[in-house]
């Protein structure tokens, strides 16, 4: 399995000198001994080699996993796993005889400039461990992506597919096309015709049953919804985090999303308070829904279905939706056809797709989505201590924005004020009142005018734009902010937020950028200098070839200015003379 | 040449896909368009590509290169320029008629994993192109170095040798062996045995004249001088400049160098103010003293002798030495054998190798060293505007200090307090007083208690060890500062310093160290847990594959802590209940 851990002592010479520039650039981290000063003396602890293990015959002895992993009637790519724990039990044998690939490490190293970024090839091999019905789904699903999505995506993760917009696209529209909409799947994408579709209700109702979509969908039962939705992944900006410090570093789990893993369109469907109602309501201690999607999620050696829940007040207040449509058209397969949640202002995590059952509970879902992941921890808490109770399970989003003009190490070459764009938004119902952007680190903030923000809508983000004034050249930090309708606003700092799921990166969007401001002689007429030479001005880095300033100008210069080492006796003679 | 300035509207569709990431790690900015916004349109200018051309007729009409290009009379690799301006017009004539590769990009992308870091392709084809005695001193230099200096060496650059020692040598021993002290040669490694040697004085001296050797070491004419000094460069610790923003590129001017660059020697030689009296003392209004190195400098397509100057003022203090031994033993060759020139407290770029002559002037140099590098820029000053004259020539070194263990992004372990060594230097013959660290971003500061710093010196650094008390966990920011005599001290922010040329790094240095704190229960429990399953607790990123806590401890805390999402019916029910 594992190998055993490694002491060295810690004068043992580390032959660090290919690696001594990574260590600076905080890119080899992950490579680096762990030092042990807690003993008497100091020690080196040598990280993880990864050793390949399978015991084939524990494997074999589970049966034909082509019978025992099918789908379920009518479904492609919906296996049932809650109903089944002897089924669970096989599964957990499968992928406990055997280990897998560490993830890779793309926190504490360059990310790969690949697309997709990463693979998921620990992922793909857990659902081929299994076989049946789950062999094919990596391959079926990635061809729904380049299918589905715009040939644009900045594919994060290829399977399970995890992909958002690229920078210039995310707030190119209010509305978020279909196919430029942020996806964050846990598992494969599963299928079932809109006819053969049936939503299970059951648990803490009085009367359990099931609807057919046309059920669902008929007007005089349950009154339609439009709702123009933000959905926002708790990853959202995570790179920022990761850039910071490295967290828990599973590549599905804990992926590093930027700026675009945010989408808002027009969602038609129904409240779940009225079918909740149809079932005669909530009895006993029912209190929290708890929503099945059909897609085979892993953890810990385990293979279940994906489940999460949310509290009886947030469906009352008629804040989740079963949603069909999505932007005038039935719901794309990668998002969740032929249904499903839409919790408004929540963590995307909660809006579970290709959702079978629903189960009213009296506690929330102690399912691993909820109770081990997408907790918020606090600082001290890390792999040395974690516990799945020092984290808040991440529900309501707190107020965010992101800049996504100009980028990041951008030269900008302007005429005292540079335009920006991005986007606010915040959880729960509450929205963007003002977002205010800073060009020089967040000491003087300069307000959105109204004219250039899209309109309030509850449980929507605001795009908008600034021109910033600019006075200032060189490497210069352009930040924003949002204050809600509730005067929530940003930490400034991602230390003030970061912690070690990298979940909510809710401090002031940063960026360095390199300010160049024609409005100043000196910058104008070396640029008309570099443009009559026929010299591109980037990249930034790459020497200026030619001598930049006459002779005559420097001892002019320097005719005033000397001397330039003050000696008492001469600088004595210079006042006197 | 130079492909010209090539406009592509703003709204082009850059495929940023595979770059969008290196965006956000900060590791593509060179390869970003820039942005230019100053017009009614917006325009994308792409950065420069690379076309060679050569121009052999206007080369081979220059002559016979092995002629015109010789070494001076019994010295190898010491071609005399600065004697010819007509020689020095046919190396202009080759070098100006063919173009060379732009520096390799190291600053906005990961520095390459390799030793040598880099190569100094650029620095070799000048060498190559004007042939003659330059022809074969890349490899002839690199020989020296393999020979000379330690194997564990990191070589920042190939060829014109840059080299630092490594961390866990720089402050192993108080004096730097010869072999592990730091190199920053600006051509190659020229050689003259020490009895055909000759110094040359002239320029505004009463008597010019020159020195065998053997003369400058006779005692009786010229009393002995042996100073412990410490040589630091000004591009010591330029990586953290580097890390938060790019500067100037050049592989060979800017080199992105740790906290290596940086050495202390006992070095036995003389006071060059006795050898200017023994000229009969300056005349006129001589009051700089110009050093001329015998290696070949390259700057904007002219071949040069290496020269720069000092004033008077620090001559006549006795604090320039003329040396011939370094820690008891003779000069090494890479480091100036047989002579060289030792400013105590200044910049290392003055402290000139291969000294073969000395002229007095009335003005600093206006050599490219002294007038063109080594210049302290103001935040505003950058490719888009500088001037010489905007910088200041930096000759003495501000207060400064390192932290050289633990290293950045190491998880360390510990009982409480974590173990730290580093050196701390001030210029100037100011020393350093007082070290302070901090485990908390710059909140807390400790002081190094007296008995764990090295001895004060005047012109020499201090090493020092502390441990450092630290109660919390994951993440910490180490700093330390330095307050010299004079109580300067360093700013706490590498943005306060930050300057386009790269130079003098002297803000606190800071580093990210992953803090566990085994006197806390939860971790040591969990440290037991993972030696007893004979995991490594690294890479830190690595998900723990097992369950953290139990079902049982879970369901107690939410016993208590629920409800997770208030609802005010349910909440009230449990305050009547």
């Amino acid at each position: 399995m594992m190998t055993t851990t490694n002491r060295l002592p810690a004068d043992t010479h580390i032959h660090n000198r290919e690696d001594e520039w990574k260590i600076e650039q905080g890119l080899h981290g992950a490579a680096l001994p762990i030092l042990d000063q807690s003993g008497p003396e100091s020690y080196f602890i040598k990280p993880l080699e990864y050793v390949p293990f399978k015991d084939e015959n524990a494997i074999a002895s589970v049966g034909d996993r082509d019978m025992l992993f099918q789908d379920e009637p009518n479904w492609k790519g919906h296996i049932e796993w809650e109903n089944y724990p002897e089924k669970k039990e096989k599964a957990h044998k499968i992928l406990s005889s055997q280990n897998f690939p560490p993830p890779p490490e793309y926190q504490m190293g360059p990310i790969p400039g690949t697309n997709p970024v990463l693979e998921g090839v620990r992922w793909k091999q857990w659902h081929y461990a299994i076989g049946g019905a789950l062999k094919t789904v990596p391959e079926e699903s990635w061809e729904i992506v380049l299918k589905e999505k715009h040939p644009e995506m900045l594919h994060l993760l290829q399977f399970p597919y995890n992909g958002e917009s690229p920078k210039r696209l995310t707030t190119a529209k209010d509305i978020t096309p279909n196919s430029l909409h942020f996806v964050r799947n846990h598992g494969g994408i599963p299928y079932i015709s809109r006819d053969k579709y049936k939503l299970q209700l059951d648990g803490l109702v009085k009367n359990p049953r099931t609807f057919t979509l046309d059920e669902l969908m008929n007007p005089d039962v349950f009154p339609r919804m439009e709702k123009l939705v933000t959905i926002q992944c708790s990853g959202t900006r995570r790179i920022e985090q990761i850039v910071y410090n490295a967290g828990e570093g599973d590549e599905m789990i804990n992926a590093p999303w930027a700026e675009g893993a945010i989408g808002t369109a027009k969602y038609v469907g129904i409240s779940l308070k009225k079918v909740i109602k149809a079932c005669g309501g909530l009895i006993e201690d029912g209190k929290h829904l708890e929503f099945y999607g059909a897609e085979t999620y892993f953890k810990k050696n385990s293979a279940m279905n994906y489940v999460v829940s949310v509290p009886w007040s947030k469906v009352k207040a008629n804040e989740v939706m079963l949603a069909w449509e999505m932007n005038g058209e039935p719901l794309p397969k990668i998002h969740g056809y032929p249904l499903r949640v839409v919790v408004m202002g929540y963590i995307g995590a909660r809006s579970v797709k290709w959702l079978y059952r629903i189960k009213a509970i009296s506690n929330p879902s102690l399912a691993p989505v909820q109770s081990q992941e997408y907790l918020y921890f606090n600082q001290q808490t890390g792999k040395h201590n974690q516990r799945m109770t020092d984290g808040i399970q991440i529900q309501e989003m707190p107020v965010s924005s992101a800049i996504m003009m100009p980028w990041n190490k951008q030269v900008i070459i302007h005429n005292g004020s540079i335009h920006c764009k991005g986007w606010a938004y915040s959880g729960g119902g509450r929205w963007p009142e003002r977002v205010e952007v800073s060009a020089d680190g967040g000491f003087n903030w300069y307000a959105v005018p109204m004219d250039t923000m899209s309109p309030k809508a509850r449980f929507a983000w605001r795009t908008w734009e600034l021109d910033l004034p600019c006075e200032a050249e060189g490497w210069i930090e352009i930040l924003c902010r949002c204050w809600d309708n509730a005067l929530n606003t940003q930490p400034l700092n991602v230390r003030a937020a970061w912690n070690w799921g990298l979940h909510v990166t809710s401090s002031a969007h940063r960026i360095s950028v390199y300010s160049v401001n024609k409005k100043r002689e000196v910058t104008r007429k070396r640029l008309e200098e570099f443009e009559s030479r026929g010299v591109p001005f980037g990249p930034l880095t790459v020497p200026t070839e030619w001598q930049v300033q006459s002779w005559d100008d420097y001892h002019a210069y320097w005719n005033k200015a000397d001397p330039r080492d003050v000696d008492t006796e001469y600088h004595a003679e210079d006042l006197e003379g």
